[in-house]
């Protein structure tokens, strides 16, 4: 992994962001009008080259077929009509939310008469690290694109046929609107050294977001000397606490879990409290089981499992950090509410932890002590998105602390600058 | 710099980051009145303490003497009577402030019920590295307690006798408050295995903060796996445009460069319009000159500069990417107001670059295009503080984009976390 790499590969991707770069000194200039009349225009330009799209995506997913990609996979990364006119849609989506760029964060008149103010402006490049979902192309060319950035893309490679034909409408959009193409950049060659190239582009890359696996988010974090914001591991908890209302946490347990397996938000591990374990886990591990769940669980669940015809297996150490992304979910019975916020402090990975109770007490503590984006309190774990709080758009779910936790918006890819207006002023 | 890292030095410091994680759960939970009362405790044993500190200070003193540390660096080590009076009080003066943790940045209800609302929290660990300046110590302790994290101090070993001292004593007055100590915790020994284990001691820190020269900020920067908030290289411009009132830009220039010069608000550079290079650079050079400033000028510069008697320099490609930290400033006539802004677009290091000019868009243009963390009109570069700007307490400036950009005060210690409220909602 310390291998120097290729100086042809760092000079390619150092043209390729300075390309960017020389973009988004022009795209954070733009007035609101001009950036959305390009959104549009990007989107009428997808839905008119829609055939050639699909074409380009018919040679990965059959590429993707011949080299064993599972269903999945190939479920993400196909494309057709309907699929492309929303990835379109997306970008009049975008087009039709606030532009952040330009808010006034806050300011003030100091003593001296000087105006400051703290106000809105783009990062520059941002630059993007994902996998094969041709989606997130056009998504992230958008975002970047509204909040005044150049974007460089690298996708997954079994995508590449996807994202050039994508990447090449988008670009073609821009230029037919008399804007600089280079605001949308596709890094495409060089394999894993691009990819370290561009985790290590400072001064060119202002900030590197990946989305993808664990092991993905981890090798930028290693690696990267471009600041990153990490997305999207999620171990999310729902615990049913003694004072709970059964009915909504048999909902919220279920929808938790179930409403979408394979997305950083579901739920990954359930506990209960030991006072209402023998009435709840009868119901939930049913309708789990029901759902085609399977329970991992601690040896006192075997029993209540099998009674519930559940698929059950023990669970060990390793099932209680894991993130599943299927069908399959933790198990634990908690003495108390402090056994319960012990065990999140230990195997949380700081995405979406649910309690569900009734007791005013026992949901202060859950709110103010589990260290997570976010904390909820008889909701389902399902809702920590960005379209569902209302951001209209999201380019990723933030697990860090730094700059943006939790869903990010079109707010979270800008910056601020202070803008300092005096008369003459000098300090004393 | 790649070998490994001595594994006792790692588990010594993974055991007082550890330990720091546990303070940081307990001061994350206190309320406002608990933190202030600790801060004055802290800054009233500082007060019965002096003597000691002092004492302490004195061997760090005679030690820096002997090893050839110059003026200014021993004027930073040392500590007296008046000076530890200051940094007390300034422990007072954070507790007069409003606590960050608890305010609700925004919120709504959305259209099923469910109340979100992002809350300021605490960041956690929040480590600090910084040079031979013990009232950082002190600063940083009262700053992390006030935000509600818990802080890992590592000084320079020029000062390890003072903040042995400043600690012991800041860890007693926790004690005797019936807090825990280790909300203030030392690293001490290990030399540069320690610094490397503490920059890589993911999970155990949440923020690594380097406040020093550019050498210690770059190694950081590189070498982190912890997330890192860059702080305070200067490489500030002055530009005087075609436009300008020239008094106040005379006062200006001299201010942002000789009011305190070892600053990183310091100005570095100066750019003149040519349409009034002949009347300003005379005015303004003689006074450079009587303030004992050596200007660093293109050839065009040396005959002006000796007329106005101020010592002068041809300056070099490197002059112009310089922060000198003092009495020099780097000169050059531009013949445009885009001339002046592409020179800084290629020499600012994103700190605080200036405009003095009367015409409106001029103004505009350089609030819009330059990219710094501060950008000014007609006012003093040294107005880029947390103190000048209301904030009241300052942990650094920082000069990256992400999280925090300009002065750092209370807020910039901390993260925000959702709060989802719901009645058993579930996502259809």
């Amino acid at each position: 992994m310390n291998d120097a790499i290729d100086p042809e590969i760092t000079a390619q991707v150092a043209s390729l962001a300075g390309a960017a770069r020389l973009g988004a000194r022009a795209v954070g200039l733009l007035s609101r009008a001009d950036k959305d009349a390009a959104l549009h225009a990007m989107a009428d330009a997808l839905d008119s080259a829609s055939a050639q799209i699909i074409a380009a995506n018919q040679g990965d997913v059959a590429r993707g077929r011949e080299e064993g990609l599972d269903q999945g996979l190939l479920d993400r990364l196909r494309l057709d009509q309907v699929r492309v006119s929303a990835v379109a849609q997306g970008l009049r989506d975008i087009a039709a939310l606030p532009d952040p760029v330009g808010e006034v964060v806050r300011g003030s008149t100091l003593a001296n008469g000087l105006q400051i103010r703290q106000v809105r402006v783009p990062m520059g490049v941002v630059a993007m690290i994902y996998e094969a979902r041709p989606n997130v192309t056009v998504d992230a060319a958008g975002l970047a694109l509204k909040s005044g950035n150049a974007v460089v893309l690298r996708g997954g490679s079994a995508a590449s046929q996807s994202n050039r034909a994508l990447v090449a409408v988008l670009r073609g959009a821009l230029q037919a609107q008399g804007l600089t193409p280079d605001a949308v950049c596709l890094l495409e060659e060089g394999g894993r050294d691009a990819v370290r190239a561009l985790m290590t582009a400072r001064g060119l890359v202002d900030v590197l977001i990946p989305r993808g696996g664990a092991s993905l988010i981890q090798t930028v974090v290693r690696e990267s000397t471009v600041p990153v914001i990490e997305t999207g591991v999620g171990n999310c908890h729902v615990y049913v606490d003694a004072g709970a209302d059964l009915d909504k946490a048999l909902a919220i347990v279920v929808n938790s879990k179930t409403h979408r397996v394979g997305v950083c938000n579901a739920a990954e591990s359930l506990l209960v409290h030991r006072s209402i374990a023998a009435t709840f886990l009868p119901m939930v591990l049913a309708e789990l089981g029901a759902a085609g769940v399977t329970v991992h669980g601690d040896a006192e669940l075997e029993l209540l499992a099998k009674e519930a015809g559940a698929p059950y297996s023990l669970a060990t150490e390793e099932d209680f950090a894991r993130e599943y992304l299927s069908l399959d979910i933790s198990a634990r019975i908690v003495d108390s509410l402090d056994d319960a916020l012990a065990h999140v402090q230990r195997y949380s990975t700081g995405h979406t932890e649910a309690i569900v109770t009734e007791d005013r007490g026992a949901a202060r503590r859950w709110v103010a002590e589990v260290d997570a984006a976010a904390v909820m309190v008889n909701a389902s774990t399902r809702f920590t998105d960005g379209g569902e709080f209302g951001f209209g758009a999201e380019i990723g779910i933030s697990t860090q602390k730094l700059h943006a936790r939790g869903p990010m918006g079109l707010s979270e890819l800008t910056t601020t600058k202070w803008v300092v207006e005096g008369d003459g002023q000098i300090r004393a």
